[in-house]
């Protein structure tokens, strides 16, 4: 190890020198008025005490960084951890490191993120955001300093910004459908809380469909909710101690399908041949689990990559908040599985 | 939205107040230079021309910017996103940030990790590292700047770091002890290729267990690989193909678990009556499966929150590279589920 010694500043080079502060500072940004003898002497030196440069302060003049920030709300579900693999693989390709903060669904924690990312003179910011409404102004923040700013997944739609989302309508529709063509008539629907278009897009599928299919929509059906384990556990509890006669649920989550499906279970209720289970976002534990959790792919890793390639087109341009930004909408795809077939 | 306008530099605003460069970079930050009505001029100009002040070029002084930065292997394992957020519920409450990056195992990504952080001039870094060995020297490179330094779970022992890991040898003997205990004698384990204390620790473990039983160890039933769902149906699969004789399998990591788990059944293999399963990290998943996965629990949550107490702790001492680190060992949790009983 080395031996110990404190962060060397522009202030130990200039001593060191004998030039002052601002002629090391100069220096180290290569300014045109300092001599090129001054500049190699200070570069010397700076490298000699371990002078670890300031990469912002160099890029003042280059004003770039080469670091992506991305802020998501958790990265403890696979869908935001796979989408980011997508923008990652993508943007190292092109020379870019990627900075993730997550805000846990907090605004003030979303809000610091961004002042975070600002501070550190990121390139550009990606983000799927915690609420729309309310996090509104700290977007407009980030316009106002000419960063470039995309979504992905959960967007501000009426802000200017490039955003790459998957169908939510359509994915609600069909998982509600399959449901339907599986002979289930009684389909109860768990979904957020939050003021998210996501939530509400997938619930206008899902009212839409069973219109479509002449089966009425119960209000007394429908909960909303902190998805999680949790919110699964207690909404199936409540249809089956009020005696809702219901044969399905649709939850807006895969982790809330599967508490679901483990209270039903519990209670030696058959799934899918009494009780059909359809989830949402096709989380690692579907695929392994006994019956396998049908669900809908949202094509994670094909969106982190579109995103990447968006920005990477946005930055080109440097049209940042231009009257038409780009919007790329995936198709979601249908996972039917054990909890959702065979009545 | 703001109306369109470029990035603001310390140029635009000189060329505003009609004075030098080097005297707006030194009212930013506060030289005793420059007199207090320039300084105010200068303030006053950066506002209105929306200058984001550079937090780093500003905590040259002060040293400080709030932020840590973690460097983990992936956050798309329950362990290591469990782990980070335990160490945010800390560090958030005493007023820092949090910056992630992932490494992805990889060498070269763990290196730019590090060199984005320093040059974010993070206040420390905690870091999970990817090989002790090869990484060994970026890790020094951190120590000579004097930045404060911690490791978790994955730690490079002969650096003298603080860290907080568990005790990966009991948690190999134990896991192998319950094996045994529920009368299972042939016990295949599959592990990691990777050069890093924790597995050699946990295959240690294994074997002083079944030494002191009095069961043989046996070669053609230890497997090495990158640890997942494939390598675990791969070793099993290789197994069965040429007809070892083994009645469990204990696995380094879960996912590997689950991949031994799904060929077993799949071949309407009885598990856990013909063959038992314990996995290793206590992922999200395992609860949901049938036959539920044996496994060990880490103590996620703790080890984060034991992480930022040190960290703290270790900034408060200001002697962040002493000659004797604090080590911080936990305990592993043994839990028994259905996968590994029965029999």
């Amino acid at each position: 190890m080395a031996e110990k010694q404190k962060k060397t500043t522009i202030h130990d080079i200039a001593r060191e020198l004998d030039v002052t502060f601002s002629t090391v500072a100069r220096a180290l940004n290569d300014h045109p008025a300092i001599s090129a003898a001054t500049k190699v002497a200070v570069l010397e030196t700076a490298k000699r005490l371990n002078y670890q440069q300031n990469k912002l302060a160099s890029s003042l003049r280059s004003g770039r960084t080469n670091v992506i920030g991305i802020i998501v709300p958790s990265l403890d579900t696979s869908f935001f951890s796979s989408v980011v693999h997508g923008i990652e693989r993508v943007m190292n390709e092109n020379g870019y490191s990627m900075l993730l903060y997550q805000t846990g669904e907090s605004l003030s924690q979303e809000k610091k993120g961004i002042e975070t990312f600002l501070q550190s003179r990121v390139d550009a910011i990606i983000s799927s955001v915690s609420g729309e409404v309310e996090v509104r102004e700290f977007y407009e923040q980030i316009s106002k300093r000419q960063v470039p700013l995309l979504f992905f997944d959960r967007a501000i739609n009426d802000l200017p910004v490039p955003s790459v989302t998957i169908n939510d309508y359509q994915a609600g529709f069909v998982a509600t459908e399959h449901l339907i063509s599986q002979g289930y008539k009684s389909i109860a629907h768990f979904t957020s809380d939050q003021n998210l278009t996501i939530f509400k897009e997938r619930y206008r599928g899902y009212h839409d469909a069973l219109q479509k299919y002449n089966l009425p929509l119960q209000e007394n059906m429908i909960f909303k909710g902190k998805l999680s384990l949790d919110f699964g556990k207690a909404s199936v509890q409540q249809l089956l101690d009020q005696q809702v006669p219901f044969d399905a649920v649709f939850a807006a989550e895969d982790y809330t399908a599967m508490g679901a499906l483990q209270v039903l279970l519990e209670k030696g209720v058959k799934v899918p041949e009494e009780i059909g289970i359809m989830g949402f976002a096709n989380e690692a534990f579907g695929a392994f689990v006994t019956p396998s959790l049908s669900t809908v792919d949202q094509q994670t890793i094909r969106m982190g990559e579109e995103t990447a390639h968006l920005l990477l087109k946005l930055i080109g341009t440097k049209d940042y908040y231009g009257a038409t930004p780009e919007r790329l909408v995936l198709d979601p795809i249908l996972l039917p599985r054990g909890s959702s077939q065979a009545k």
